[in-house]
């Protein structure tokens, strides 16, 4: 069936990689904030319209599908790429900067967006040899919750898929590089919240308030407990307070303070354990010095949890076409992501492409004003999809 | 030499009972902040030189000083009337409410103006009694550190002075009734202001930063001590935190976290003593979790410390003017004043003047919106002061 | 009615010192500890019977009770002294070194009770000279709660009693000098014990433990609040826990840890309040991480609270017989006294008379292993109750 | 090389069960404490003499090891069983209980080496058909740091071996099952002693000493960021302080509180930065409060790594010889073992034999009075150690 070795789609990557650092070079001068990808979605629906032979939807407002339906009937295989920035102002010198001041392309989801198109172009060429269906997906709102992937899911982007996959460029992994982990490699990113209600008064008469500031302070202390005592030291599990505020003037107790931050997990079990274990001691403490309290728990998005059996061939493909020593496992991450919602319909496999960007010393995490990839790792990324593609579409 | 009874000086106080009240209310209607009282001090000014017969200056750009030099040589005794308003929205129905937005007479200054301009205007129609000298100090920005009254010291206004006293009014005693009190009786309200300083970053990693937001929590626990350990119980001490500040985002453990407050104290070795202990806690808690810290800590005005001898005139007199059960012996408070500037250049005195506005359950506390003082305690203001100025001069 | 002068008591004290001493060094070398005072009681009324003319009474079994009652009709004084002795072992070289080992009287009670024999033989001799009566209440157990004051006071010794008198000896006071102070001059010294109820189990599975150990900790952190800010600042209030003991393997977490304390206050409104907030501080925290707990808390003595009339006559006649300069005002103390329980019965003033034994450098505090007294005190004392016992039942 | 399949040795296996339940009744009847396994080893021994055939020797005073060497050559492959029992009274209702008061086999130990006795029964009728040598090793103090196993290394038994294998009975796994898992099994059991060096005194003058019980409180507090803060949390550390004691009365503040516990690790970089993580978590705290400590921090047994190319084996052996069904793959464990010492010096596997007696709801964890095993475990580990003496022999 399949008539392409490794080889020759090296060399059809090798034909559409100055295209696709084109696309991303423009994605990156003009980054859009999550749920606004207006100019993006419009960009990518054209150079995809330009391909000729896919259809074209548009299931979201910002977000674009193309379905490469091959002549042979066979399974779905859905591949998906975020589309949106952040908000950071760049710090780069890149002739290609963003040109949309305080809006960055710090994730490298330009990359991913370019990668897609890219292999969209390949797959679109040898459209003759696909057995099934290739579906493109292109995603906003990816750094958002409630994220752009389960609106996407629940217009029925799904229907029919049978895997999924995904690529996250890695700035901190070196180009040539990638990178594959079967079982769970992102965790859920909830979010919480607290109003701690005392009652506020004179600085000077403690006694006729209840000090919400240090009622705050003991309960940031005490919810410490969550990860070092009611927490299996065996499962994983974060809970940061990231942001305090409270009171107005030096002589004045404030009638309240507000915290929140974020809980990360795995285990399903635990993360639904973990809001009754934080309320328990919001409201124990509180309680203890006769205060109130709100408190609210969003939960973000689920864990990504790659599947075992796609992995295995995902793992196993990349290893032929790269060679062994090219192929890492690397460990999960406490960080989020919502291609987690696309795995809850089909079972799939997201994989990070290595993209470090000169000399190791100077290579930008994500999310940084001074992030960038190398752009040699995008035709990684384009020959892994189109290697995958045709070996997930005949197993 | 007094050839004055109590009870003369009552009729002449109930003469200018409503001029006091007319002033009164214009200031109330006119206030102006700390440092900006310039349409209320040239008011000040021109109501005095009405009276005729009194020195008039203007030490500072808006304070006042009156001195009435009396015919036959004596002492100098100085009468402090503070005239500034505060930045709070007032929140009554009085024909004479603030005309100013935000601004609000709500710590009674108009009526200690309004009963030392009485004071001025009856003690200047008695000008050929008078041996010595009486100095009105009508002072600015007594509610904003670093204090009027330290300026006008400075100036020399307290210069040749021998005795000094000041009033009070108080929303929380009943009309009538006067409070007088030997020894210290408002406190040092000094500030602080801490910085704890961590390293941020993503709030799923919290072993790659150093946690400001909770290393702020530990050390705003662990303060507590230096008033439940290290503080005599003998002594007076409030240290209180007020204000908390740090983080931006719920995925981002924030490089530092600020927070400040007051305290109060009496005792001038364990003021002394509060910065050392606080700092050697914020040191030791940082520390402990690899942080740093900026610690600043401002001393405000030092305490009003009554003094004996003058104290037992003032209370002497009341008592025999108004009777012994109008006269209280109210307890020290650990608010501050800077009426202690004054004290420090001579002897004096500092009472209270009740002023309970309506029902007792109806009264509110001073820098209240709905804070109000009954009018009828200013004559018994300027009949205090009066009285004082010929006893406290013929001693 | 009085014929004596200071000066003819003075001489009389002078007759009766060696007494005094002999009396003293025989109790300090048999100590004996509260509750059970059977030979110094024996010893003490023994010693009374010698004198001849008072009526002796036990109202309990290790107390003893005099009554002198002069010719005259009149009032009834009551003077108090302590008897019993601590469990330290004494680390003196002195000739009369305690002979008991593992007590001492290492707070002075064998000078109390020495002191009041020569009061009561001196006056023993001047019976015709007694208007109303002088009663010489030797109490047993003043170191141990319940006391001995409550029980002596239930048997009825302080039945017709007008006034009550006491001293304590003061080794950090120098020889010479009294120290009297009206008003609240002990704390009301109560104590509490409290239990956290976790749930135990091996230390390397925290998550199936409630884990009492931290509990406990967090507990105590937070019983600061008490003190540092549910306290008027102008009020006086000493929480301490000073005994937390649990856990007996490494790698166990015990299901309980016991902790205990002693609360000290003056103000009966805020030390019926406290055991309140202690409970509240103590569920809620416990309640924050699933525990739960036992709380007692019992009350102690009562403050001693030196009546205002008899105080002002005490401190008079000291000032009369001593001078003015060996009497000083000496603070309050957070330290408890039962004295309470007898001025409960009848107004009475409790003061001290120095002790400071060789240079000031080397005097050792009350319940020190090292702890001595100059016995030149002793007759200062004698002198004191004398002049006292004359002055308060003439008045 | 091997002639006997897995049902012969079914066969044998089931001819040696009663000799093995007898042995291991006899030693949980006999149960002797860590290091004092006097009785035990020479039971051990004489038993092992009577099989004729082995080399007997005694590396340390109360461990045995027996050497098997077969008439070719080849590697030598240990296995282990360790002899101790623990300090706890037996609550049980078997013929066979502890006839020694306070000390138990509650961890199964007695049936550890009652399975091995029975192998190497076994075996040596088979000696013509060994390949190389069996060693077996019969540790003594398993329970008690520094251990019984790191002594027989140093004594040189694992000179020579090419690999070593154990079973741990398991109580809460049902009998039939055997579990085995690759990589990091049990985690290294560190133990820390901390003081807190405060300055004591009397509970009512707080200011006048170093509060070492509230101190101490903070630092346990305090010591939760290593797990919550300071830890990856894709690792996993415990650390559980789980002993305090401190003060003698309710009125003395103690100049000191000690505490300590257990820090659990798999991860030996993590490992080792822990006692620096707390050490200056402690001197912070400490040094806020004006207190001072001491630290020390002991090393316990490294973490149990089971080899992956011996565990590899070890499983498929299990798998054939059980079937599938009967193998699961446990969690690891925070708990530790000195099996780890034996892996130092060779590749290794450690796993476990289901062991749980009677219906599920009853099962009592190891180290409980009530503790027990079916003895039907004890064939089960027999049957895994031949099988797999002569698999890992001929690999």
């Amino acid at each position: 069936m399949i008539t392409l070795s490794p080889q020759s789609i090296s060399e059809l990557v090798a034909g559409v990689k100055e295209d696709v650092i084109k696309w991303r070079r423009y994605l990156h001068e003009h980054p859009e904030l999550s749920f606004q990808e207006e100019n993006t979605s419009q960009y990518v629906y054209d150079v995809l319209q330009s391909f000729g032979g896919l259809e074209l939807s548009r299931p979201t407002k910002t977000s674009v599908v193309a379905r490469l339906i091959g002549p042979n009937p066979g399974k779905v295989l859905a591949i998906r790429a975020d589309m949106d920035a952040l908000p950071i102002t760049e710090d780069t010198d890149f002739a290609f900067k963003s040109a949309n001041p305080g809006v960055m392309h710090a994730c490298g989801h330009d990359g991913h967006t370019a990668m897609l198109l890219g292999t969209a172009k390949i797959l679109t060429g040898l459209r003759e040899q696909i057995r099934g269906e290739v579906r493109f997906l292109f995603q906003h709102a990816e750094e958002l919750f409630p994220g752009g992937a389960s609106q996407m899911v629940a217009a029925g982007v799904m229907e029919g898929v049978h895997q999924v996959i995904g690529i996250h460029l890695k700035s901190m992994l070196e180009v040539g590089k990638v990178s594959v982990l079967a079982g769970p490699i992102n965790a859920a990113p909830d979010t919480f919240h607290v109003t701690i209600i005392g009652s506020g008064g004179h600085a000077a008469y403690p006694h006729t308030t209840v000090d919400s500031v240090l009622i705050a302070a003991e309960t940031i202390t005490n919810l410490q407990h969550v990860v070092s005592r009611n927490t299996d030291p065996l499962d994983r599990l974060v809970l940061s307070v990231t942001q305090i505020v409270g009171g107005t003037a030096d002589n004045v107790i404030p009638g309240s303070v507000e915290f929140g931050g974020t809980v990360r997990s795995y285990n399903a079990e635990l993360r639904d354990k973990v809001p009754g274990l934080m309320e328990r001691i919001i409201k124990g403490v509180t309680a203890a010095h006769g205060a109130t309290y709100q408190f609210e728990y969003t939960r973000g998005y689920d864990p990504v949890v790659n599947d075992a059996t796609v992995t295995q061939i995902v793992e196993a493909t990349l290893k032929e076409v790269f060679g062994e020593e090219r192929v890492v496992n690397g460990p999960p991450t406490m960080g989020g992501e919502d291609f987690s919602a696309f795995q809850k319909a089909a079972p799939g496999t997201f994989f990070q492409v290595g993209a470090g960007y000169g000399p190791k010393e100077s290579w930008y995490p994500h999310h940084h004003p001074k992030f960038a990839i190398d752009e040699d790792a995008l035709p990684v990324g384009v020959e892994s999809f189109v290697n995958l593609a045709f070996r997930l579409l005949e197993e």
